[in-house]
């Protein structure tokens, strides 16, 4: 009636009730990795000297997912993990995060696995889960927000004339996953991997950071259309080198630059780095490749005439241009 | 396909497409109160010495409004004030907020006055907008987030037995309201007015805050249940004065008990405050009343046996105990 849902910053020490139970076992299942409960809101502490950086993501049902394709865990998993993945975009720390579940009946056994997900990547992230907010609704929602800190966040207007462009691990995978379950086929079990269990960049974000990285964005909306959204923020151009973009086995060119909800990083850094042993270190300390894979273009040069995109994509003869997959608007869809 | 979402605190340079139209539209309307978009995550800075103070709260079509009950500027208003009062209820200083919507296809041209109820909930509270993500949904849902800051929020354990118990404002507009609503006839004037238009108690959480405020809840689910979260968490039993709790006109006790999302204030005081003089100076800041409604008895005072609830009622007579309405549960109703 009133109230009509369940803040676990607010109620959980309370009961009897079915909403009740399903926030208490969520609880159980996270242990100590939820804390601060028990409040109308958490109170956390950003370290002295660091700024606070938030986002917040939404996941819902036959909108992000569809029932068939992932598990409940993986589900719980994903969208915590696409919305750390912000905080990674950022070069921020993560400290903690709240969820907002709206919960169908057909879904309400699946609330425990659900929070398994939910769990297991914020566990991965390292950020606490301080509250929440768990609703009925019609169709499975989970939006978390998520709260980190930096020093200096890095954010996308950096990049400069001249800069290195990169990007790490090997891109593909999920759109080759995505392609085939709309398909209605089964996807290769790499490809379902990254679709299913992407992985927020945090440590790896930090450590980039710590070298000079001068722009950052996560791979959300495909490598072409998020290094555009760096180009458009830093007032320049990028030309990527086709044949330099990893790719996971079977994917082409073009699926390695359309492919969303990677959560891989796409950074500028400037060019006075040494390129093999950044790469080699980055490999030894983190298990994936940093690649470069082009160079920011300042507006003007001669190489890129006002009409082209922001973003050029040039082919292995180093003149051909590939054409760009366009923005997704799922509105329109 | 891939990101499935508008998320401006990535996108809102970017277009054409309708998500991105509609967020340019809710950005157009906020003005100067949405700030620090346009990258993967909002910066924040909480002022050195304070604490961090989050919340999340969401508001979904028919478990938390119906449609024909408010405008959609109304149901804009009303789940960010809910938000918002949890601030309120920890005494912090609102920072700023990020905004989760999922719209259904019907609601896509109510988006600008849900955008300006939101904004202007915002701009009540002093906090600006900093992010959010607009989805597709088959439900209205509008999931708020806020961040706030204070040297030392006030939580719900701190009442201690003598303390005055106190609240704010009068009670039972809201449940009047909704009764009427449900019930197919019209509100009250007054009564729709609380219900739709309910004011998060910010500034006057921090002035009570500053008087001694040991314990500290907003009214969401029923000042009975409310003190009950405050009993729970301060270890103590808490008696109300039946006659003492303030009403709006037409309003019984049990009205004034039950009504949830008053976003009014509960709180203890030491006793040793000059009750006339507070009540009068609270009255004079902000133009609503604080009365003491009660006080809070130590578990073991022998005017409570054990087998009673956390919370009594005492009735005109000083003797009637009068029923505690059940707390709320909406997934079994």
């Amino acid at each position: 009636m009133s109230g009509a849902g369940e803040r676990w910053g607010e109620h959980h020490r309370l009961g009897p009730g079915r909403e009740f139970d399903l926030v208490r076992t969520m609880l159980g299942r996270w242990g100590d990795l939820a804390r601060g409960v028990g409040d109308d809101a958490a109170v956390l502490d950003v370290p002295a000297g660091e700024r606070l950086v938030v986002s917040t993501d939404a996941s819902i049902e036959d909108v992000h997912f569809r029932r068939g394709w992932l598990s409940p865990e993986e589900i719980g998993w994903r969208a915590t993990t696409s919305a750390l993945s912000d905080l990674a975009a950022m070069a921020a720390r993560p400290l903690g995060l709240v969820v907002a579940l709206a919960v169908p009946d057909a879904w309400r056994h699946d609330v425990p696995t659900l929070a398994d997900g939910i769990g297991a990547a914020a566990r991965a992230g390292g950020a606490s889960i301080v509250g929440g907010d768990l609703t009925r609704g019609r169709e499975l929602g989970i939006t978390v927000t998520v709260f980190g800190s930096a020093v200096t966040p890095v954010g996308r207007d950096g990049a400069r004339d001249g800069d290195g462009v990169w990007v790490t691990g090997r891109l593909g995978g999920p759109l080759r996953a995505l392609r085939a379950l709309l398909a209605g086929a089964a996807p290769g079990v790499a490809d379902r991997e990254r679709f299913a269990r992407p992985r927020a960049r945090i440590a790896e974000a930090r450590w980039l950071a710590e070298r000079g990285t001068r722009a950052l964005v996560d791979v959300s909306d495909g490598l072409a259309a998020d290094l555009g959204h760096v180009a458009a923020a830093s007032g320049v151009r990028i030309v990527v080198e086709g044949a330099r973009v990893p790719r996971v086995p079977g994917a082409s060119l073009a699926d390695a630059l359309a492919s969303g909800e990677e959560y891989e990083l796409a950074l500028a850094l400037p060019a006075n780095v040494d390129e093999e042993a950044l790469a080699r270190e980055f490999a030894a300390a983190y298990g994936i490749a940093l690649t470069r894979v082009g160079r920011v273009s300042a507006p003007g040069d001669s190489a890129l005439r006002e009409a082209e995109p922001r973003v050029a994509v040039v082919g292995d003869d180093g003149d051909t241009r590939v054409d760009l997959p366009p923005g997704h608007d799922h509105f329109s869809g």
